[in-house]
């Protein structure tokens, strides 16, 4: 891939001159363009070998256009913020939303090529590093971002130069330190594993661009030049018609017998059972809470059910057994301005808890698969690939010791129809029945089907799906408490390190027809 | 991914009856309008655990449709033929041509599979290989075919039950062997390595469709019904619109600085030397063709280069030190009506060497982005990620202990001129001088770009190009012959194991600028 980089090219200062002039008014008059435009993002990655000045494009594509609408971010050592996230966590909190432009500055790919030069990964783990990525970016391509890759590239020889060069200037000594020339001393090395990776993250719509960068004046060009054809490209390009559907349908049930109708919604629990069940459960849950181990945990907890099934109330169970300042609610309604100007899982990256607390969902990126499916809201194709993009989200979850839970609260339709009459009728349960849930409830078989649909392709492993009978809410809020403690002492007793959860539940057990699938062990 | 397939669906035989007889007349008009239609192929992966009922649904599906428009495939050991080509060859040959439908009986995803179960490969080669089906399936998905994936499941329990019945039964008693018991006693493993791979090659185009199997009705019924669904849809979608234009631009070169114009074309080599040269090479690659290690490896050459730059002059001198039936010479023209109705690299693939062979490709699958590139013959999207799938396509060839060697035979455009004008004055030459080649001249600098794009994207560690400075045919033809002889020396000594090559005189030489950047040793 470098062999074109490897030669010497260069552009004399005063045809750089005349050049970047130019060059300057027409990205900025693109720039502009695409902020009056604003159906799409902008994300440069500047990547590439030490020394070949790929600072100074950065400063330069902020020189030449206004920095403003240019969200410029340099990823070095994680923050203790960002180290108690997902790795990918800082790159979410940086996307550029529609309309501007985001450099990275050492994206997703530096760790993963730094780690594997030094031998700190195998190749099955690089290979998975790889894979990571090429789904990351399949992903911002598929959300519309326009993703622009440069690769700043010195010959060996040509580095060695630049390294010298700026250790003799007293302005720029400090810029080289061992960390350089131990790097320089792996020049090869590097490009071993920098040449196989930069061709298999290269596709149609995210090519990596080689940017020969022993000449200043060449470099800055070849970029500026680049950037302007790629901006205008789009720019010019009219809104896509919505492509034809590609996408094979999913299979329609040809029987009643689902994941959700082979469950036995009227699970017993009186009151007073119920009662001293909750303090048992809220107890150890507590107990859990403040063991000096969880601080390397964090713990995700998804509810997701028919309306009136009692998601808050289940949450509010669990909550009150916890310190106000060690969780979040987090309640997922229509997005906002801001959440609709980025791909759609960023506002759920954007609530992901630090380490030793909890966040519970009250609805989630499950909304995907679920109601814009059911009701249009996006088309064929986006929420058929949001399957996978939602596992690679959670497989990322869990791998950063997150306990993930996710519940599926399951009530009858009469049950549903018992409780929004009664909704209707006490004052001040009033607020809570809307004429969408009345319209949802109409399409009670569409919801059934992406439910199971959503079990089907979502139900990992590492992060199963537990369905909860919710006629009886004692029932269904013990099983959440019981669900959720037994989670945490499990990831507790492997002191954070991930352990396989709830597989014989979930795998192995045939469930015969109409018996209840999965019972929380107390009740048994 | 299996929760819905745990239970147990049944449709009653009153039931099957009636709607199997509906299936079978609107299957068979669809397979007619799909033959009509002619626009795209079908293909049917059956795979899923043993007893499953996979065979008898293969049968199904052939009793209910037209056989003879199906073409099905199971794939068991591999043939002498088939394991002499690497692994997807055998897949290759079997994909249905537009119109048609092929079933694939264990296809692509067995071996790894089995073999990560059984421990034979460990998570990094699983990575890999899960990498490499997901790419092929997004290249035939991207090629226009219709990828239905079919994954039958049992529970354990009836997995037993199963396995018992046809033991009983004296008829399929031979169904049932150790192999069958021995996998039933791994059930477990089994689903913790098939439930992530299938949720990773489960794409929004080719999802795996899970089908709960225990019941033979259920099951027949559950696949015919979502094929015609999928069939229907795809066939009463109007043809798709050119989709707008998602790639961004490859750079406009800045200079005329590249790895062409860096070449010294003319090299100097009289005759006489030349006389030497070539019966010391060809008798040497006579000799390393001969050696008995040779049986372990095969060798593919591709020639590339501009009109007129005698490629054909030189591939006769490299065929003539070989025996004549250990080699094919595969001159490369327009594509055949059979080679349309499949995906582009399919031309390619039927062309590949057993092992102890040659093939010489007179012109190759670079087609793809150098004229069907130049002259629009495809979209840019299409020429965009062939550069990622002749990647992956060479490195399955250098995996499987194939030699591949890539020449790029560079004349200067007054040189061609000189040979065109030869060409029409010469009488037996007459006919190797096209209106085409002029035609083709005038766009000189649009092959200049695509060939710069196409040894920056495809010249790997493993298959890099040799650039061939070919204004003097003698120094081309002795450059080649020494390439490829010092290649298949390697390999020898290497016996069979895949060495890198060409690494040092592609990487890590700092090119100067107007020097020739290569040239065999013998020269020096």
């Amino acid at each position: 891939m470098f062999e074109s980089a490897q030669l010497l090219h260069e552009v004399d200062k005063a045809t750089y001159q005349r050049e970047q002039a130019r060059l300057r008014v027409d990205l900025l008059n693109a720039q502009y363009d695409l902020k009056l435009n604003g159906r799409f993002p902008v994300l440069i990655l500047i990547a590439g070998v030490e020394g070949a000045g790929k600072g100074e494009t950065v400063d330069l594509l902020n020189e030449w256009m206004d920095p403003r609408h240019i969200q410029t971010s340099a990823f070095g050592a994680p923050s203790d913020e960002e180290a108690e996230r997902p790795a990918h966590w800082r790159f979410w909190r940086a996307l550029p939303p529609k309309g501007k432009i985001g450099i990275f500055f050492g994206a997703w790919h530096s760790l993963p090529i730094v780690q594997r030069v030094l031998g700190q990964i195998d190749e099955g783990a690089f290979a998975h590093a790889t894979g990571e990525v090429q789904r990351l970016e399949q992903m911002l391509c598929d959300e519309g971002v326009l993703l622009l890759k440069y690769w700043f590239h010195l010959s060996k020889e040509q580095q060695r130069k630049r390294l010298k060069a700026l250790e003799k200037d007293p302005d720029t000594r400090w810029r080289v330190t061992d960390t350089e020339w131990a790097y320089f001393k792996l020049y090869e090395p590097f490009v071993e594993v920098c040449e196989p990776f930069l061709r298999q993250t290269s596709t149609a719509q995210a090519p990596w661009i080689v940017v020969p960068a022993a000449d200043p004046h060449y470099r800055a060009l070849a970029v500026g030049r680049h950037l302007l054809a790629a901006l205008r490209e789009r720019l010019d390009t009219p809104p896509a018609a919505p492509a034809p559907d590609a996408t094979p349908p999913l299979p329609v049930p040809a029987d009643r017998v689902n994941v959700l109708t082979a469950l036995e919604l009227d699970q017993p629990l009186e009151r007073p059972a119920y009662e001293r069940a909750l303090k048992k459960w809220q107890g150890r849950l507590n107990l859990a809470a403040r063991d000096p181990r969880f601080q390397n945990l964090s713990v995700v907890a998804v509810f997701e059910g028919n309306d009136g099934a009692g998601k808050g109330g289940a949450i509010r169970r669990v909550t009150r057994a916890l310190d106000a300042r060690r969780y979040a609610n987090i309640a997922v309604a229509a997005p906002t301005e801001e959440e609709r100007a980025q791909p759609y899982l960023w506002r759920f990256w954007r609530h992901l808890p630090r380490h030793g607390r909890f966040a519970f969902f009250d609805r989630s990126w499950y909304g995907r698969v679920l109601v814009e499916r059911v009701e249009g809201f996006c088309t064929e194709a986006d929420w058929m690939r949001a399957y996978g993009e939602i596992c690679d989200f959670e497989q990322a979850l869990v791998r950063h010791r997150v306990v993930l839970i996710k519940f599926w609260l399951a009530i009858s339709k009469d049950e549903q129809l018992r409780r929004f009459k009664l909704r209707e009728q006490v004052e001040f349960k009033r607020f809570k029945i809307t004429d969408e849930d009345w319209r949802n409830r109409e399409r009670w078989d569409a919801y059934e089907s992406a439910v199971c649909d959503m079990v089907e392709r979502t139900s990992t492993t590492a992060a199963p799906w537990t369905l909860v009978e919710a006629n009886n809410k004692y029932h269904a809020r013990i099983k959440v408490l019981a669900t959720i403690c037994r989670a945490v002492e499990q990831a507790l007793a492997g002191d954070g390190e991930r352990k396989p959860r709830g597989k014989a539940a979930r795998k192995s057990k045939d469930t015969p027809k109409g018996k209840p699938r999965d019972k929380p062990k107390d009740k048994r």
